[in-house]
């Protein structure tokens, strides 16, 4: 049933060899290694907007402008330091191998960490901002946000399970819609200024424009904000491989192009937005919607058009930047698992060539936030953005090490861009973590160096495990000698003398010659019956009885088994055998005591103990019954 | 850790010989058996009042004395069946035995679904109407009624589990100091009207009377409402052999005595609204309290502590009513559970000697049923009594059949009396399905003939297995033979060539010459190393490696036992032994694949195949790296 729905979900399994992929040219790689970095222009001037307006009011969109300068220019160090990464990692340079090759283990995995924790944020806060979008497009979609959400994150977790190809070119259509639509609204945009069009300003609530003058915390509050313009610039370095040859000349040109991208969307749209005075914030529509309506409006069939494709291709490429997430993050952790810092079950692929376990780990997450933050940007924001300049940082710096030690030709210049770039990142991970801490960024705080610790503990104990795995040369030499020195005792716990009993007694006949029937009694009648029952069989096999005056079951069994009658030498093995009724139907699981499972648990914490379940098939109660007249009434029960 | 707290909250195991119980006198046994029924005055006559005030307003009162005096004619009846229940079942007639006993299965499963149905209801009711008590007396508490409800269950709960004595005389106290605040009320408030005191009436809100007129509808639904005051009285019956001799005698005037307590306080207290116009309802005081407020007042010190004492008595007698239940419904459930129409869970004492089982389930749905109607009587009432009074019909019935069976001495009467007590109480259960059934009496119509056909589908289920259990002389007979016709074969699965692996092929050796050690990759590569590693055990026992194009792990194991290479042969068991990491810590489980609990659970369903699990208990991390310097920088992972 549960397999059935599986296979109708995801598909039937894939063979290991279908594992292969289209390499990216430009022209397709352009769009789709750089959603996740153009998408998130969408929500980063509306967040600049939103922190300034209600304390320094119109004077907002004035220095907008200038912070989405600041970020460009902070845009532009980052791609020059990229390239440089592209340069010496053609096999993908992820901020995790990066750091952990050039600055050691503890700054990779700390890397890795700020990494993992903002995949998750973008699938969250693109998700979000995508319902913004149409919601703010059909107002009717408003009160369902958060049940939205949830659904098309869930549909991004089966597409996922069922193994979406990201370099299917279907993904690259939506990033070049949304570079058109921005061009088309930020061109329109300007030429109604030129042509001196009025300009309608959007009605405000009362007390919407703040009165208060501009402080420095407040600018880099939005600046804060902004740069979460910037989350995704580094996934190109990750997709190096996938790139067509020369790989590295064409992962170059991609990242210009996205950068020049970047430049204009975010560049344009900060300028619009100081003519036109958008005005995002709680209840209010999405900010691109807004300038759409106020450009374009919906008077015309035509005009409604244009004003729908621009909210709609907004909407799709912030999805397909979560979409991204879904193959950068599983894949992340598979890396970190093969070095032993994350559990196994993140490093293998599933059935469908997928990582189906860190799809799962990072859809439960992102849905958490979206349903705890209730699916708001504007909230959700607070907690973005440090883990991604964290691993700038860490990345950046990795590569200016690793010019210091390498001192290749012409390693000066190229030392000072990746400096520059880690010094720039690093104070942008300090302003982040300072002015947004109140706003979530503690949790991050919080959560990244715990992360750490925990992947150190866990590369800890597989390593701790391997050692006590490990064989030695000698062992394995005396192999077929060594098991001839074990003996095997079984103890065969049994209720009553029944065909499942004597199975089970006579199984245990067939692995050992040493057997131990034992039962747990607690009244003494129950016992004397038992005797006389198991008398019948007329075997040489011991019964034990033990009266349990306090009607446990377990513990006598356990008693025994470390008790002096039973004592236990050195290199015997117990077998404890327990039969177990396997049931038809599902409900009649509650009607079998579950001792078999605390007998099971309690026996396996010892040292030199087997335990085994010889398992009996019941039939249908029906087919049992079939043919004879059953009466409630007569029959005595079991 | 588990264990700890479960011991400190509920004292160590007791003895089997633990179990005896004091015997009841009239003086104790009446207030510890009839605290259920005498209690139940408190929310029945506010009950029975807020039905008809919005609809007829003032005219209420009058009409509430009219009902009351009908219950308590009731009553009359019922005592004077019960008596002839205590006649014939000196050893205990519950519902469900005289039903089963007269009627057969089917009315004596009913009987007893339906009165487990209203001792759940019982808990739910009295404890919520015992906290609207106290939340009346200090309005402060108001808010937390719900929280307050669910810690007095809580308590109730681990009393209970515990081993709280019914019989304990401490028990008896609160009924007999509600008795006492009642006889109080009542006596000063007819003293207050008699000497002419002026009475001041209550303030309502506005449209509070209502300024309809009767109807028989209302009327009904009223008295279903006030049924609720006889809820409990089948408690004496059910007691009768924890009575002292003679027992019939015994227990007769215990009901007596209950009969004539009811009869003075339903009485006395629907007398007394009639001339102090208490106004209960949504918001409103518990009635208690207020007829206590304005018959005693709390004017001055004394006043007050007669206030407060009875507001306290009714808090008492009403979570003394929930014990009542938590002592009969798990006993219940035994008594059906032996008949084997309940889960074998719930057949027998637990460590303290009580029903734990019956204990845990009862104060489950109790919760439920508190947060779900947010601990309102009002809303809860409509579920409540149906069940009871089905109960009651179906025992009257017994007894009426059983007369006209036995035709013993002076039979007619008799049977005229059980005859007339049936008819009545089957009316009633008539009228308050009806009348109730908007306000969840539904519920109940749906859940109990739901509880009978799964009593029944438990009962044929048990007979089903113990039809596929019994052994035949025959087969009990060759019982020495048989087994060597039998042959084990052992499966060792294994990932690769280390400790634990070892250690389980030694085992297997132990068990069986018929050994076959089997692997799953899913890289050619992996397999080389594991054949090259396999080699250096040189052993005979073969290594069966199968490639896994999907890579399914569990499947391939499956399907070579199922394979032709690995044929079954009749008689055959396959022993397919597992090596399971037992880790120290909670956290490292998580580490580890679930592949064991998926491949035992797949095996399980197999008819030949034994799956034993060999633990290897792992140390802790920190004590295998302790001697040496650990660097997680060099090591590789496991």
């Amino acid at each position: 049933m549960f397999d059935k729905i599986k296979r109708a979900l995801l598909g039937s399994a894939l063979n290991n060899e279908a594992i292969s992929g289209e390499k990216y040219s430009v022209l397709w790689g352009l769009p789709i290694l750089s959603s996740d970095a153009i998408s998130s222009v969408a929500y980063a001037v509306p967040e600049m907007l939103i922190v300034l307006i209600p304390a320094i009011g119109l004077a907002s969109y004035h220095y907008a402008v200038g912070i989405a300068l600041c970020i460009i220019g902070l845009m532009m160090i980052l791609v020059l330091s990229y390239r440089q990464t592209i340069e010496h990692y053609p096999n993908g340079g992820g901020s995790y191998i990066v750091a952990k090759d050039n600055l050691g283990v503890y700054a990779g995995v700390t890397a890795g960490s700020a990494l993992a924790v903002d995949y998750i944020m973008t699938v969250a806060v693109s998700v979000s901002a995508g319902v913004e979008q149409i919601s703010s497009a059909f107002v009717t979609l408003k009160p369902y946000s958060v049940e939205i959400c949830i659904v098309i994150v869930l549909l991004l977790m089966v597409g996922n399970l069922r193994g979406i190809r990201e370099s299917s070119r279907i993904f690259g259509i939506p990033t070049y819609l949304f570079i058109f639509s921005m061009l088309l609204l930020i061109v329109t945009g300007f030429i109604k200024v030129i042509t001196g069009a009025p300009i309608v300003h959007a009605q405000t609530p009362p007390g919407y424009y703040g009165v208060g003058s501009i402080s420095l915390f407040l600018l880099l509050r939005a600046f804060s904000n902004g740069c979460t313009a910037l989350t995704g610039v580094e996934a190109v370095s990750n997709a190096i491989p996938n790139c067509k040859e020369p790989v590295r000349k064409t992962a170059k040109r991609i990242l210009l192009l996205m950068g020049l991208s970047i430049l204009v969307i975010l560049g344009g749209l900060a300028f619009l937005t100081n003519i036109y005075h958008p005005t995002p914030g709680e209840g209010q529509p999405a900010l691109i919607v807004q300038m759409a309506d106020m450009i374009f409006g919906r008077a015309t069939v035509f005009n409604a058009a244009i004003f729908y494709f621009i909210s709609g291709s907004a909407f799709l490429i912030l999805v397909l930047a979560a979409n991204t997430a879904y193959s950068d993050f599983p894949m992340l952790l598979s890396v970190m698992a093969q070095d032993g810092f994350m559990p196994r079950q993140f490093k293998t692929r599933g059935e469908r060539l997928v990582f189906s376990n860190g799809i799962v780990f990072l859809t439960t997450i992102a849905l958490l936030l979206i349903v705890v933050f209730k699916a708001n940007v504007t909230r959700l924001i607070g907690l973005y953005a440090i883990g991604v300049f964290l691993s700038f940082t860490l990345s950046q710096t990795g590569m200016f090490i690793r010019l210091l030690r390498t001192k290749e030709h012409n390693w000066l210049p190229k030392a000072l861009i990746n400096g520059l770039g880690a010094l720039v990142t690093a104070t942008a991970v300090i302003i982040i973590a300072i002015t947004k801490f109140g706003e979530g960024a503690w949790i991050v705080v919080i959560i990244i160096p715990l992360m750490v610790f925990s992947l150190l503990k866990v590369k800890k104990h597989y390593f701790a495990i391997s050692k006590q795995l490990k064989l030695t040369a000698e062992e394995l030499k005396d192999f077929d000698l060594e098991h001839k020195k074990y003996r095997n005792r079984v103890i065969v716990p049994i209720d009553s003398v029944n065909r499942s009993s004597v199975r089970s007694i006579r199984y245990a006949r067939t692995i050992s010659d040493n057997v131990v029937v034992f039962s747990v009694t607690i009244d003494h009648e129950a016992e004397l019956k038992l005797r006389e029952t198991y008398a019948k069989l007329n075997t040489d096999i011991p019964l034990i009885v033990k009266y349990s005056p306090y009607r446990k079951i377990v513990e006598p069994l356990l008693e025994y088994i470390a008790s002096e009658e039973y004592k236990y030498e050195t290199g015997d093995i117990i077998t404890v055998l327990l039969a177990r009724f396997e049931v038809k139907k599902w409900w009649h699981r509650f009607l079998h005591n579950t001792t078999h499972f605390r007998i099971t648990r309690n026996l396996l914490k010892h040292k030199h103990v087997v335990v085994s379940t010889i398992p009996l098939q019941l039939n249908d109660d029906d087919d049992i019954l079939h043919s004879e007249k059953y009466n409630p009434t007569n029959e005595k029960p079991w």
